[in-house]
């Protein structure tokens, strides 16, 4: 499961390998996200993988390894269908447990990445046996007094929860993850009023089976053969849809994009920014990429902005304007920055209060699961 | 050449069958741009198509066929590398000519979609020659007295030129021709202070060369080959980039949001309209699409932007909230119209100043040739 991506999966954007990008304990990173690299020690947590046997699931496990997680036990679960499958860890192979409501009497930590209904049931169940959860779905996103935490952005959220001892800590959405690392630089520099967001995402954020579908609908595209469309109820290969989850009749907003309304202002704990997006889904593997033009509270020059970002924890400027070389989704893929580009000042502004960036993420990892692992780690 | 497109073709929207939506003369047509359903007539104009081999060459082609312009000669043209090469129109084929200075003697109508330096050349030659020149390239659209035209939004910018009588109407850009058509209903009606556009950009508008490599990387990235970059010097499968025109590196905009920016300033006559725009390429054959953010003069609700656009000629609404049924690059590829949908109300305000719109529009049809037919036949 830990193998090297073939050519073809590089070239796809699902198997590209690290730049080497593991993180280190640089001024650039926060103390409390440090890496403690140790690896499997009877002083380590214990450790349950819930939804293991997903695409964010098996992220988990390769973040945990990259960066030495400590663990003294690992316990690999997954719904009753996933049961008995075998996974391998750290040079160790688990059997798949059925995810119960006793799944956790024996374990300090556990990462979610399930479904929205066994995440609602399983969560709390793991909390009140006393085992800290860090949850991917967005079950507890908005519930008061579950902190929803990027580590690079407001780590003190989190602060009145210990390992071991329950609670839950949310892991936000990808498209705010990856949106937030970029801009927060900005906002806690000068202050953003208004946000307008317009999303390219992945297949990756629809799960295994959409990234699957789009390249098998890619192979029938270029083969003129019909469409399968079992995850999308249209064609993707070669196309670009509105986001695929629930739109609001009233609001005419789509829940992708009224989470980043939303989580923005808990993450920011302000009630005072203002956005507007614009969800949509791209064919593209693995990796989200954002148009974000922001209004600000103060004047800020585009040198400062670059300056700010160049010094942000979890963030890689690239942007030459010379050579046309901006942050792009394959670039981002399998790294864990969130890199940011394009960065001007908005000419349709006579002040200096409005900058444009374009910023590309790994969906699966600080998109989700490496955000959950930075989580873990600063509770340790 | 006029053949109908393959199934392979159908799936990468290369060669999708038009839905049946020739325009006719109804209500929501201009008086003006109404079709003269004629084809060869002897009362017809000498009719020149420069570039005639480039994908916008034969999308010409195509669409005088379908809305039986009339002509009573035909002159197919081009660089000299392509002269000599057969073209089939209308159950004739015609040997294509090497452009030159000479060219147009014995023309009245002459539609252009060359490179910028022959058509800086050329344009000229004819109009002198009492050719009217219908121009696709960037080269005159913001000179002085050249009307830049999208007939359902300014044809009256037009009506001191006549057919035979020389002179150069430009056709505005492929993206801009596409924002303009859906948002202008509304700028009539209140006036539109400012737009935050982010485009999504298929890749015909870098050319017939571009859309083959898109296809070859494509094939190739699925069997995990090295990735051919002749066109763009980055993989383009799988992937999106910022847009390929050069970046000015003062501002940070590059060319295609420049002419967003400048072209709908000498569109709708003003200079008080504000835009800034994020230009960007996506795995898409022909068929952009973009997200457009409208600051407006006045409150409007999202009924009366429905309406307004529902009334509007060259524009169809696909804005279906409780089936998650949009416009799509796929649905508007060969099709004329454009379509418009996640009609909303921005909720980032406090007020009903601000809506946000999803469009798609064919590149090569009403992005380029169709635009530039329309034009031609507002002259006859």
């Amino acid at each position: 499961m830990m193998h090297a991506p073939t050519q073809k999966q590089s070239m796809l954007g699902q198997g590209r390998l690290s730049r080497g990008r593991v993180a280190q304990c640089t001024r650039k990173s926060i103390r409390r996200s440090c890496q403690v690299r140790a690896g499997k020690t009877s002083t380590g947590p214990r450790v349950a993988i819930v939804g293991v046997t997903g695409a964010v699931g098996m992220e988990f496990l390769q973040i945990l390894k990259q960066r030495d997680f400590p663990y003294s036990s690992m316990k690999m679960l997954a719904s009753a269908r996933s049961a008995g499958k075998k996974v391998d860890f750290d040079g160790e192979t688990y059997t798949v447990e059925e995810l119960t409501e006793n799944s956790f009497g024996d374990c300090d930590l556990a990462l979610f990445s399930a479904g929205g209904s066994a995440t609602k049931k399983f969560a709390p169940a793991a909390s009140d046996a006393g085992c800290t959860v860090v949850d991917n779905s967005s079950a507890f996103r908005m519930t008061d007094g579950v902190p929803l935490v990027v580590p690079e952005i407001n780590v003190e959220a989190m602060k009145d929860i210990k390992l071991g001892k329950g609670g839950i800590i949310a892991n936000p959405n990808c498209s705010t993850i990856i949106a937030l690392t970029a801009v927060t630089p900005i906002h806690k520099a000068v202050g953003v009023k208004r946000m307008v967001v317009s999303t390219y995402q992945a297949a990756s954020g629809a799960g295994q089976a959409a990234m699957e579908e789009l390249e098998l609908q890619t192979r029938e595209a270029l083969d003129g053969k019909p469409i399968t469309t079992n995850i999308f109820p249209r064609q993707y290969a070669f196309n670009l849809f509105s986001h695929n989850s629930d739109v609001d009749v009233d609001l005419g907003y789509n829940e992708e994009e009224m989470k980043l309304v939303k989580e923005t202002a808990k993450i920011w704990n302000t009630k005072d920014v203002k956005v507007t997006g614009t969800c949509v889904r791209v064919p593209v593997m693995r990796a989200h990429a954002e148009s974000i033009n922001l209004e600000l509270n103060a004047p800020l020059t585009v040198d400062e902005a670059r300056k700010l970002l160049e010094n942000a924890a979890g963030v890689s400027v690239i942007d030459n304007r010379k050579e046309n070389d901006f942050p792009t989704p394959l670039v981002a893929s399998y790294n864990d920055d969130v890199y940011v580009g394009r960065i001007r000042r908005d000419i349709s502004r006579d002040d200096d209060c409005g900058i444009d960036l374009f910023v590309c993420g790994d969906q699966i990892r600080k998109g989700a699961a490496l955000n959950a692992v930075q989580i873990a780690e600063a509770l340790l």
